[in-house]
């Protein structure tokens, strides 16, 4: 099949393509220009690459043209900044993202697959964790609102045009290509300043518990759509189970040998306290579960954070 | 309180700005320029007129100052035409509502009181009806998942700025004041074309079950947030009960004593077939029971439509 994958040359996007071309599919990418991300990585020649702006329509239409599947990984907001700017958080990803619909619909578009956000689409757990799919949806981010209007609208176009859908609302990936440089994603980050031997920044008392998967483990769920038989679906994709921010450091110190150094800083105000994903749904209906434990992730992250230096 | 009312010249909110006023509160309307609606209903001179754009972020600011109490009762779209363009939808009515928000934030607003859909904002019911606030929120048009989303957003508005909100999922107001000639809202349509001696044009075979609410109930509905102690709400408003297409045929027959001339067209895709609201939750916070049956509002409107003439 002929993939697009729209943010294909982020840490997640990279690590979609490589699967997608081994296992034997055409991909395009599209993503910002002056982005050399995964082409520092593994520039692959068999890759389609298209630069644009996600938030210019007639761009986006055109890289749609000729594909069977979209894969949408692109957020122009991270969560915590969305709040700072929601017009800006929801003209950008929502109504872009239906631009791009409303392209996917003319292009005849057989499959769209939308990365959602584990983290931040339920709000404050209003059940004990882990968290099913099922579970309300009272966002604490205009980040979440935007991910949760667009799993709506592409129900609606199920519905009236017939495109078939795949929801990922994706844990916190971490793993091999996570720049630790851009404050996301505490794994990364953690453990470049551990092994910098720098002092690493908590916020809060690092009670924070995060539901933590391999980046691969991600992937492989991503690939599962394309052999879905369902329609349509919401999944949660995790690891399963939660780690707090002391858990990750003390993991860190048991693979490299030595204590790191931390400072704690207040807590912010809107972190929800909780995140763990209930995986059932997804291991039951795309037969997938996560295969790399987190002692093992570490390790592989580890080791390309020392390789790239 | 000094309230403004956002779609004061419209059918509800004209009868929500008498009873502001009636209550001795100090009301600024916000509508289209030449919207002579309410003008003709009834003109208060106590009434502070603004004509404006709701998608004109600067002149909806300006209307908000020195505001308490903002009551949002536009909608750019309607439920069915929401779907022939979702981008201009959450344009004008998502955005438009997040530019209100911060102008709320900067004036320091007190209370946000939205009226949302009782009858889109759940879709297809899951449930056996009537319908709690808990159930769902799978909306099968865009105009639905805009309402949603500006819930979302008032709560997160609640969270990070102190803006008190209630929000009302308004079942299908009919009464008084309200236009035949518009096509929204069977009740008036039905009795127009009945008293008229006219064919009344049913989609589907007439099973198609709503909640009818008289509008001075729901105006009675409204006014309560001005009074609830609760920092937020979400409220279904409805009559607690449901009313097929042919059942309001059945009681125009009775008003009028005599048949109606019907004709039967095919359905359409996607209606949802039962509409009911559970509205003991507004029951047991607000204080608030629906007081006038319907035949006694059908009369009322038939009064009216005959006054008119």
């Amino acid at each position: 099949m002929r993939c697009l994958v729209l943010g294909g040359g982020g840490f997640l996007g990279s690590h979609l393509c490589d699967a997608l071309l081994a296992a034997g599919h055409a991909v395009r990418v599209f993503d910002r220009p002056n982005l050399v991300r995964y082409r520092s990585f593994n520039l692959d020649e068999k890759i389609e690459w298209i630069e644009g702006d996600f938030v210019d329509r007639e761009q986006v239409a055109k890289a749609l043209s000729g594909c069977d599947v979209v894969y949408h990984l692109i957020s122009t907001t991270l969560p915590r900044s969305s709040n700072d700017n929601p017009v800006y958080d929801i003209e950008s990803n929502v109504v872009s993202t239906l631009h791009l619909l409303e392209a996917a619909k003319r292009h005849k578009v057989a499959k769209f697959v939308f990365c959602s956000s584990g983290g931040t689409i339920y709000g404050v757990p209003q059940e004990n964790p882990p968290i099913k799919e099922s579970h309300p949806t009272e966002p604490i981010c205009s980040y979440g609102i935007g991910k949760l209007a667009i799993e709506k609208y592409l129900h609606l176009f199920h519905l009236l045009h017939g495109i078939d859908y795949c929801i990922f609302r994706l844990a916190n990936p971490y793993g091999e290509r996570q720049r630790p440089a851009t404050a996301q994603g505490a794994v990364a980050v953690f453990l470049d300043k551990a092994l910098r031997n720098e002092t690493i920044e908590i916020w809060g008392d690092g009670s924070v518990i995060r539901d933590y998967l391999y980046v691969g483990d991600a992937v492989s769920a991503l690939t599962r759509a394309l052999t879905y038989e369902g329609r349509r679906g919401i999944f949660n994709i995790g690891s399963g189970s939660g780690l707090s921010l002391n858990d990750i450091l003390g993991a860190i110190e048991d693979l490299i040998g030595s204590p790191v150094r931390t400072t704690y800083l207040p807590g912010r105000a809107f972190d929800v306290p909780v995140s763990v994903l209930d995986i059932s749904k997804a291991s039951e209906h795309l037969d997938w579960r996560p295969k790399v434990s987190f002692v093992e992730g570490l390790s592989r992250t580890a080791q390309w954070l020392r390789d790239r230096r």
